[in-house]
């Protein structure tokens, strides 16, 4: 495993490269440690927007967008439409890139989508409590699970009803982290 | 190491997963593989934009944007400046989101990013055969290492004028392969 707790591991900076990689003493495979990309959407259905509730720690039990780690060899826009139907069967059509937010802390990338769902249909998938349309006004503030979920929506509402927008970032000064 | 190539790797299922993963059959560890993400910048100062001939494959002696894989522990935009600066010895300020591409076929994911030179003094990087500042006409189209970075560049031109604009996603059918 190319973990610093595998003792044929040690930090090295590879040749041409300018920081210290784990690199294998036994065979020189460096093992290049990558942020991860989330891809997700926010979802809607007329006025309404979807979310669902956490079956599965971080925040059990709090309510997130359809979001979830980008897999091999799919493109960004197919993996959020894939998590909308993993976590809440939900068949989406993908319309714009919402927002690329970065959580340092996390080493993690989220871009995410905005979306409509062409099938009223939805229940909770395997990851979720349970899934639910909400008005604007009777979302769920205090239970969301993490800021970029708040991000999303706050942002989302600002231009929902732009058909043309630029993409957000990060809110300024905003890293991802809860506040207290 | 965590290859299908070591023998105590095996292709399972995780529990609560739903696909293969790399699982270790001594210790558990899943070795999940993820798209890799590239940050980079369209810079311009003035009317003239920014391309680093490669000094490195793949597409040695091609010209590409300022980019690079995005590091543990920095924002996308960060990277991307500190790609410019690692490659054309560049100091930029990130203006927006140009784009975010995907490359299934290299599970890659490209955040490009519209920015201005701050500081005319530019040279090449280690990974840079040279550095230069092209007007558009003379770009050289012929000579481009990557797919993606001709979408960045007559994206990036069908924007230029415009302080708001929305992100584009890769061309339509285009995959980032390269065309024969
Ligand atoms: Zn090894
Ligand atoms: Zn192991």
């Amino acid at each position: 495993m190319p973990t610093s707790k595998d003792p044929s591991f040690a930090a090295i900076i590879p040749e041409g490269d300018n920081r210290l990689r784990q690199v294998c003493t036994d065979c020189g495979f460096v093992a290049y440690e990558n942020p991860k990309v989330v891809v997700g959407a926010v979802v809607t259905l007329g006025e309404k927007i979807l979310l669902c509730r956490r079956a599965i720690n971080p925040r059990k039990g709090f309510w997130t967008l359809p979001a979830g780690f980008m897999e091999l060899h799919e493109s960004a826009e197919t993996g959020a439409a894939r998590e909308a139907l993993e976590e809440a069967n939900a068949k989406i059509e993908i319309e714009a890139l919402l927002a690329a937010y970065t959580i340092p802390r996390l080493s993690q990338v989220q871009l995410i989508y905005r979306a409509r769902l062409i099938d009223p249909a939805i229940s909770a998938g395997v990851e979720s409590l349970e899934v639910g349309l909400f008005d604007y006004a009777d979302i769920p503030w205090d239970e969301l699970a993490f800021p970029s979920v708040n991000w999303a929506l706050t942002q989302f509402a600002s231009v929902r009803h732009l058909s043309v927008f630029p993409a957000f970032g990060n809110p300024p000064g905003e890293t991802g982290d809860h506040h207290p």
